[in-house]
């Protein structure tokens, strides 16, 4: 599997475990602790989902604009636009407090596997290990967020063969400095997602405060001024979200045949509601866009990677891999019965297959705080190490974060939202079912969220506190439709998750067997799979080839107003006025994007491009179209790596944002 | 059932039943027989899916823009946008023939019930009855065309109780005389679609001709130049698609759960490949136009049909009746075991449940003309009657139309469209499927599109044309990829439609025992289901009440102009330039649109609607969003049927679009 058969740049290594052999070879390259300490420390990852870096000793924090997007959608009004109009704070007491934003910053990692096995009982059962194991590591994290007053997490790295235990340190006064517009931003819009040249200023500026005051770095990342060439050694320090690239044939062919259709039908459902909310106004647009947005993102994104799992190619490749592999495991005594981790792993798929859809959960900011709202009160009579995961008490605060924050919740979005999940779940189970009967309460879809939203509290931030200062018998006596709601599902909404926990947990054994026969068989070095936490990646800046044309690894600003006027009267290819404004004072020839081929995924988004030196010379913001498979299958024929160049955001805020002083301070 | 038990002015009336007592008692109106032949004679159905009528004795045809729009794509090209900037012919030669429509205009009607009964054996299967049902149509069919030279139509009512052949005097070579643009025509776009007040010039004037010479008619409608007015009764009379108003509780059931959210994922999936086609830039936007308004139409219809069946009031109200209904059939000795039916027809909705989305079909104009190049080929080799329905040579003249039609057929949109329906293929079988395998012959469902699109010969005419005079063999010998596919895929494809034929069949005769029924319980008044044939239906322009507010009746040229200026900057809301240039010479509060009671139904698009007089005084061209649950069950309460005002088609055309010749010849 790929934790050690890599092909040419692949990999997502841990920090505590890096390629330094590859390197040595194929780039005679030797990272120095220091060297990957600065990388790590001056890294950070958003609650919100995806990467950034520290770039100044007085807190700034680079992103990219659609990581900050969540937050830019948050602080705005109908009379305050900065998802079209941008943003930037010409002195710190401009800068805005984004509502519920937390940067971690990975402080330490400990190998905690043994400390967790020893937690399982021999002859456990998959529901009593999931327990156990959901038991042992709370009582680790609580007992390091009492030592070292850090948020400390424990992680499932190689499907379950490894846990390690990660000390962040927290960041949660986030304030915004710059933002450019988005028609700057997502220059070419969906049209241009996912596909290369790209002519896009995906980036934005934050600043992580303590106390009040722009928090003091120790670690931060210089920025290189030269911009990239070809065949330069880079690395990319971020998030990558999740790969699966250890799965088997079975798994592929339930994401193949089931998971991805399930989920893309539901995004196209979702996109299509979202634009026809935006088709009631300006403002209702404006409303929808981000979600909107991340939709239409992860639409194109599951489609690349079906297209690639329905591509008989590629799964007659995994199969062959997967017959070796069999074939040796077979032929090791030591092994002997592994191999029925296969059929263990094709029978769970089934059993997934069948309960595809089964949820009780409606996707609405209302009713995620309703359900919260009412698990938190159960779950705190519980002690800690008994509780579902989020509640526990090492992520108290973020949770907390999440509950009280002050982004806006509009009354018209949630109530089409509601109605949409409503109609939903009459589909799921058919209109005869007991439950959608008590669920729909005698009215139709939209009806009754018409009725929970114009009855619930839970937009007043006051009221969620006091749920949270109260306990169950408080929420059981509420009044609020919601509430009553989340409520009348609480136990199916328990009875589902236990099923599918049992599942993951079932499915989590057999990787974990089957990641340590082929560490017996090929060795222990390589890399897990993607889970959200810090790796490193690297690569080459590189050109690729495309129907017959080479496509160059970088642009430049002359080729971004070439796009726009090769495309002129098309949605999402104007440039905002700031920059035909400026445009005689930019030198056209800066690098604006360019591709490599490290090996990233979706949560890279932000992720700080360095050099050998360690100096920052771009910024992640995408993966081009053939990159899509990476999710199960890394190639680097064509798949590339997209960023904004390092020197094209600093040109941009000298000569189009008019940020002089910001970018005097970058670096420094 | 609603054979008899109408509320309001409920009905879709057949021509040779007409509902004389309900009009006299509600309205004290006698249609004399005159009347009622004029404006039958008056009426013209389109063979794309809509209706229209005669408006000169020079042969001039007023329908929709929206049902002309098939056509205008059809005429259209990069370098002449019919469906953005209109079109006026200012001479006869100027005229647009389009490349493949057909009117037809129903001359008389025969009960053949009798006829049709006899030609089935007492003891037939449902499989051999279908056979036999299909033979001897095809006998009637064949010799009324031979006997009249006209096209002859056995149609079947109240689900299998009732057949009439309907002939009708077709109309094939059919010119472009008006069309406004879309901007008027659709004013408002998807966000204003089904919705009232509506401002919409949703008009195209047509003209037919027979031996190269304009048509002389000698029926044809005078058009009322007053306007309408509250209380007014009028008339509809056009040709609505499909109601399901006999249906079962099991069946509307079956459609809840099963059918609609079947069809909306496809409509959306549909949806969203259509926008993404159309980024690709202004010119593939035009190509996917015309596909992507049906898809929208279609998708906010049937949320509006799925939202109305998941209201549990609408299934209380009909399980009521049908207790009711039940009760009685129990109660009538003659009628023992009757109610039967009701549990086959539940049997039957959950086969069709597991059967639905299973089709080898794939659409997209170069697999329809290779799939209909192979059955034709195959079905001519039989005698007439055993053909399927499509091939009989009663409707070989339509057949033959379609397949040589010079209409476009683009390249890179068949291969878009392919290529998703190759995908969905995969995911509904599942790619280890058999089957799939040989589809996809290797390649990735984007793969085998292209190399089925670049390899086939079905672009040309020509190329068509030779497979229409060859034979099976020479179909067999084809090279072309797309006629090998439709080949691998013939034997499946058959046993498919035999399958669901039959299931069909057996549904067809439990509604037909089940009209049985009602009919000796209740009288044999009343109208069947709508089965896209002429019908009539009434009602009064009416004002309605929506969230409190009083909806006024008709619109007028001023609110057009309003609800432009307070809809600014959003998309669909500009009106064309033409008419803020004329809008000084406009009297602006002529009528524009105006809304009425009628029972109307997808495929009236285009209706006349008629005075006490028979004079025009509008055309159908929506119903409100309340009115879309009509497919199975009527209401007045605040469901409207919306038409386009006479009196401001003539005022647009004088005033607007320098069309007073036109003008001048409309009603004369």
């Amino acid at each position: 599997m790929t934790t050690v058969e890599t092909t040419g740049d692949e990999g997502m290594y841990l920090f505590n475990d890096l390629p330094l052999k590859e390197l040595k070879s194929k780039y005679d390259f030797e990272p120095t602790e220091r060297w990957a300490d600065e990388l790590r420390l001056s890294s950070v990852r958003f609650n919100s989902g995806g990467s950034g870096s520290f770039i100044s000793s007085d807190g700034l924090v680079l992103t990219n604009h659609h990581v900050a997007s969540d937050t830019l959608h948050k602080l705005s009004s109908a009379d305050r636009n900065l998802i079209d109009d941008g943003f930037l704070a010409t002195s710190l007491d401009e800068e805005l407090q984004a509502p519920d934003l937390e940067l971690n910053q990975l402080v330490s990692i400990e190998d905690v596997t043994s400390r967790v096995a020893e937690g399982i009982e021999k002859n456990a059962s998959p529901a009593e290990a999931a327990q156990q194991r959901r038991a042992v590591i709370a009582t680790i994290e609580q007992e390091s967020l009492e030592k070292t007053g850090l948020r400390s997490d424990v992680v499932t790295l190689f499907g379950g063969a490894t846990y390690h235990l990660y000390r962040y340190k927290k960041y949660t006064d986030v304030r915004l400095v710059w933002a450019p517009e988005t028609a700057a931003a997502f220059f070419g819009g969906d049209a241009d997602n996912f596909e290369y040249p790209r002519y896009c200023m995906d980036a934005t500026i934050m600043r992580v405060y303590e106390d009040g005051k722009p928090a003091q770095l120790e670690h931060f990342l210089r920025w290189n001024e030269a911009g990239v060439d070809e065949g330069d050694l880079v690395f990319v320090s971020g998030n990558p979200g999740r790969t699966q690239r250890i799965f088997t044939v079975a798994a592929l062919k339930y994401l193949r045949d089931h998971r991805m259709p399930y989920v893309l039908d539901y995004l196209r459902r979702k996109e299509i509601l979202m634009q026809q909310f935006g088709l009631d106004g300006v403002e209702a647009t404006r409303r929808a866009r981000d979600e909107l947005f991340g939709i239409q993102n992860g639409r194109k994104a599951y489609t690349g990677m079906l297209a690639g799992l329905q591509d008989p190619n590629t799964i007659a490749t995994k199969q062959r891999r997967e017959d070796q592999l069999i074939a040796a495991i077979k032929a090791d005594p030591e092994l002997a019965g592994t191999e029925s981790v296969f059929a263990e792993i094709a029978e769970i798929q089934t059993e997934k297959a069948k309960k595809l859809g089964e949820s009780v959960t409606f996707r609405s900011r209302l009713y995620d705080l309703a359900l919260t709202t009412v698990l938190r009160a159960a779950e705190d009579a519980k002690p800690n190490e008994q509780r579902l995961r989020e509640f526990t008490d090492s992520g108290r605060e973020s949770l907390v974060q999440d509950l009280l924050s002050e982004a806006p919740v509009y009354a018209d979005l949630e109530r089409v939202k509601l109605a949409d999940e409503l109609s939903r779940f009459v589909e799921t189970r058919g209109g005869d079912d007991a439950l959608v009967a008590k669920v729909l309460a005698g009215k139709s879809p939209r009806q009754r969220a018409a009725e929970l939203v114009d009855g619930t509290e839970l937009f007043d931030v006051a009221a969620r506190k006091r749920y949270l200062d109260g306990d169950y018998a408080a929420v059981q006596s509420s009044a609020d439709p919601i509430i009553q709601l989340a409520l009348l599902l609480e136990d199916e909404y328990r009875q589902l998750r236990t099923h599918s926990e049992e599942l993951d947990e079932r499915e989590r054994q057999a990787y974990a067997k089957l990641t340590q026969a082929v560490s017996k068989l090929q060795g222990n070095s390589g890399y897990p799979d993607a889970t959200f936490t810090l790796r490193l990646a690297y690569g080459q800046v590189k050109t690729y080839t495309e129907d017959g044309e080479e496509i160059q690894p970088a642009t430049d600003f002359a080729g971004a107003f070439e796009h726009e006027s090769s495309h002129l009267g098309q949605t999402d290819f104007d440039l905002p006025e700031s920059w035909n404004r400026h445009k005689d004072a930019l030198d056209l020839s800066t690098q604006l994007n360019f591709v490599c081929t490290a090996d990233i995924i979706g949560g890279n988004s932000g992720s700080p491009v360095v050099n050998r030196q360690g100096e920052l010379v771009g910024l992640i913001f995408d993966g081009n179209i053939q990159s899509l498979t990476s999710d199960y299958l890394y190639t680097d024929q064509q798949a590339r790596a997209v960023s904004v160049s390092g020197v094209g955001i600093l040109h941009a805020l000298r000569k189009i944002y008019g940020a002089d002083a910001l970018a005097d301070s970058i670096g420094k």
